[in-house]
């Protein structure tokens, strides 16, 4: 035999089991964000590269999936360019379109080509798969889901409020205790501000937000190491070593920020949240947190992360608020806030915690055992009788030795089995085998359907 | 502003209306498959392009789009292979990996590698993209859905019978009347044996396929044209001519095929198929059709094309049984039978009939209007009731005007409105505006919900 076909690394084949743990997920997903009146779009997997490329940063250019132009994508090109040392130029030479790499992208395109047929404020989620030439590793993918929801077109807090309320719904249904992390880019920007290294935020935050893992004395070091005086990261420790409850802490940023208006600003964008949720009463806990610090290239307000409380992982959800989703598609001003499950880790923690419902999958629940073509003929009828009524079923479809077929009812799994012979034909009946208990009976069609789907 | 960002041509983007529709008709089938036993795998879109290439003929591997290999992609490529004309061989040098062109062949490969953790037969369906570099026209997209099911491992008869019974089941469930139309390769075969012309088996076909297009004259002159001779372009006639019944029929081709084996074999299939069919009461018609020719490079029994009745179309689902499906992966011996639905197809008649269920739209059903902070924290915990009690409800993020909040509501089709002012807070109630009929009426929030809910 031939060497065994694989697929490219770092990609999945998604077995039944699976899929069916995935469609959970992602319907779970999906219902919660209709009930909050968001709706689905989807975008083609290419994208253009020039839509693409210049989004991601220079390491995320490199990380674009590029598809080779059809056709003779050779023509055109002097043979001077295919000499050149900078591939990345000559690939886009040779490629015009590329995988999506995020769904950000591709709906900030989607807003700007149709913002004729929308009505603002856009209410959008999106469920499709993302490619990213990244290394393969433990959990990291080529290949993977993104489950995003963004608003765009509205300022309003409202929508922070909403989307905390979405990711407390969807965990809360799927039984994973989470802590909600709460910050703000102004808040981060007020921090940079009063200590007077309004240019060094991203080093600062890249530094607080190592508390966790190095310690208040060498995030000090780490800080002065980065050209911060001596007075500054003085200035700094409330910051670093901030607790107590959301309230508390918000205090003393108040008097800490009191200088910033940009600070105080983010300090009342998170104040809103957090009492308005706080009224609603959310099933999880929501926490201010000063070291969260991710997307500062693009969030502008408020930002959010979700950790599971049961599982060591890392993030399994995310988001903010962003200023100026379409500009780099010519189209300002245009305000959005949005979060994004991670459906890979949340599949992880689900397993894990061993908490999908029973009947996630949707298996056969009903096999039909063959003896033959008379018998598969009595049968026939009766299945359809049952799919009428909703039962999933099928027969075996040969007429196998009993062991084979009893094998193949034990590999999926399924929990009933129809037996019928002579007896079972003269009587106009089946024989009904529960496979947990093997426990048979004797039963008319309507008295079996009855049993199954009780 | 710069030029609006566009989308490769041949693909689309689709606005929330349309994927509720594509949904619809997703859902639909995915529950009738797993009626019938079947479990949803997912492979991943890119492939090794030594896994596709191939297995689609010269043209299909031109079809094939192909990855431009990470990193340094010229590596290892001497100058003359990039000055070569060849640009198919140097494509396979750039490209390590291409975009999935079908779903059978990933899910040949799938059925090989995991060969060991199957449990035959393997009763597998499958809805994802698949992406070709075809010339885009009307109907035809570089980007599109297969609906694939298939069991393997298994020669029964009852599996092209559960598979036609999946079809009608479909059918009937979109209200779409079909015909539903069987061939069996080996009658073809039986056919071209008959006339001593068994090299030309596919001319045959082709010509009779024609039949309704260019009538019986122009048939017969193609496939004397193509080598017939006389004789048997004669012996041709009663097939070609073939009418009646699906007895009648089969009765007739009893006869003509008499001396050919084969033939006889392709006959019986098809009879215990129509036979047993007939049995269960199929809602939507069978015929033997053979002028049916699809899939003659790789079919080897039972093919089936259905037709929509009321809408001019082409097919709208195909299949039928493959003897080899894994042979090109080193792994003999594993028939198969499977069916294809065409989703843009459905998707197009669906709109054609406007047979979209009203309940396909699952947009919000009640807006809330916001006439400031403090109605807004009223409304909140309201909203919270309502969605769990599963009403989609919003509230507009900002206080804008009534008639911009109005309008949004309109844009998005929102069959209700609340509106809390004052006098709705001091009495801890709603007024509701139900949209259609513009009556308004003052409601606790739980009255609210019942009316929604009904």
């Amino acid at each position: 035999m031939a060497t065994k076909p694989g697929i490219p690394k770092g990609t999945r084949d998604f077995s039944p089991v699976e899929m069916a743990k995935r469609n959970y997920i992602f319907d779970t997903i999906r219902g919660v964000y209709a009930l909050y009146g968001f709706q689905q779009i989807e975008t083609p997997a290419m994208e253009n590269l020039s839509t693409l490329m210049g989004k991601y940063g220079e390491e995320g250019d490199k990380l674009l999936f590029k598809i080779l132009n059809s056709g003779n994508f050779l023509s055109g090109i002097a043979p001077e360019e295919l000499g050149e040392a900078n591939t990345n130029k000559l690939a886009a030479r040779l490629c015009e379109k590329g995988l999506r790499y995020d769904l950000t992208v591709p709906f900030a395109r989607y807003v700007v080509q149709h913002r004729d047929e929308l009505t603002m404020p856009f209410k959008r989620y999106q469920i499709q798969p993302v490619w990213r030439a990244d290394r393969p590793q433990k959990g990291r993918y080529r290949e993977f889901y993104q489950c995003d929801a963004d608003v765009v077109g509205s300022d309003s807090l409202l929508n922070e409020v909403e989307l905390m309320q979405i990711v407390d719904t969807v965990f809360t249904q799927f039984g994973i205790r989470v802590c909600i992390k709460l910050n703000n880019r102004k808040i981060l920007t007020g921090i940079a501000e009063m200590i007077g290294a309004a240019d060094k935020i991203v080093d600062i935050t890249v530094a607080i937000d190592k508390l966790d893992k190095i310690g208040l004395d060498n995030v000090n070091a780490e800080l002065k190491a980065g050209g911060l005086s001596d007075e500054a990261v003085a200035r700094l420790q409330p910051i670093i070593s901030l607790s107590g409850t959301n309230k508390e802490k918000l205090a003393v940023m108040k008097d800490v920020l009191a200088e910033s208006e940009t600070g105080l600003k983010g300090i009342a964008e998170c104040e809103f949240v957090l009492d308005t949720l706080s009224a609603l009463g959310l099933r999880n806990a929501m926490e201010l947190d000063l070291t969260l610090a991710r997307g500062l290239n693009y969030y502008t307000g408020c930002i959010f992360e979700v950790k599971a409380l049961d599982v060591e992982i890392g993030s399994i959800t995310g988001g903010g608020r962003y200023d100026n989703l379409t500009g780099i598609f010519g189209m300002p001003g245009v305000s959005g806030v949005g979060i994004s499950f991670g459906a890979d880790r949340i599949f992880d923690v689900l397993n894990q915690l061993d908490l999908y419902p029973k009947e996630t999958v949707t298996g056969t629940e009903l096999l039909f055992v063959n003896f033959g073509a008379a018998e598969a003929a009595y049968c026939l009828p009766v299945m359809a009788q049952a799919r009428q009524a909703g039962v999933r079923c099928e027969i075996y479809p040969d007429s196998a030795k009993m062991k084979k077929q009893m094998s193949y009812a034990n590999a999926k799994a399924v929990p009933f089995v129809a037996i019928v012979g002579e007896n079972e034909m003269n009587e106009g009946k089946v024989t009904l085998k529960n496979m947990a208990t093997g426990e048979q009976s004797l039963l008319t069609p309507d008295e079996m359907i009855n049993i199954i789907k009780k």
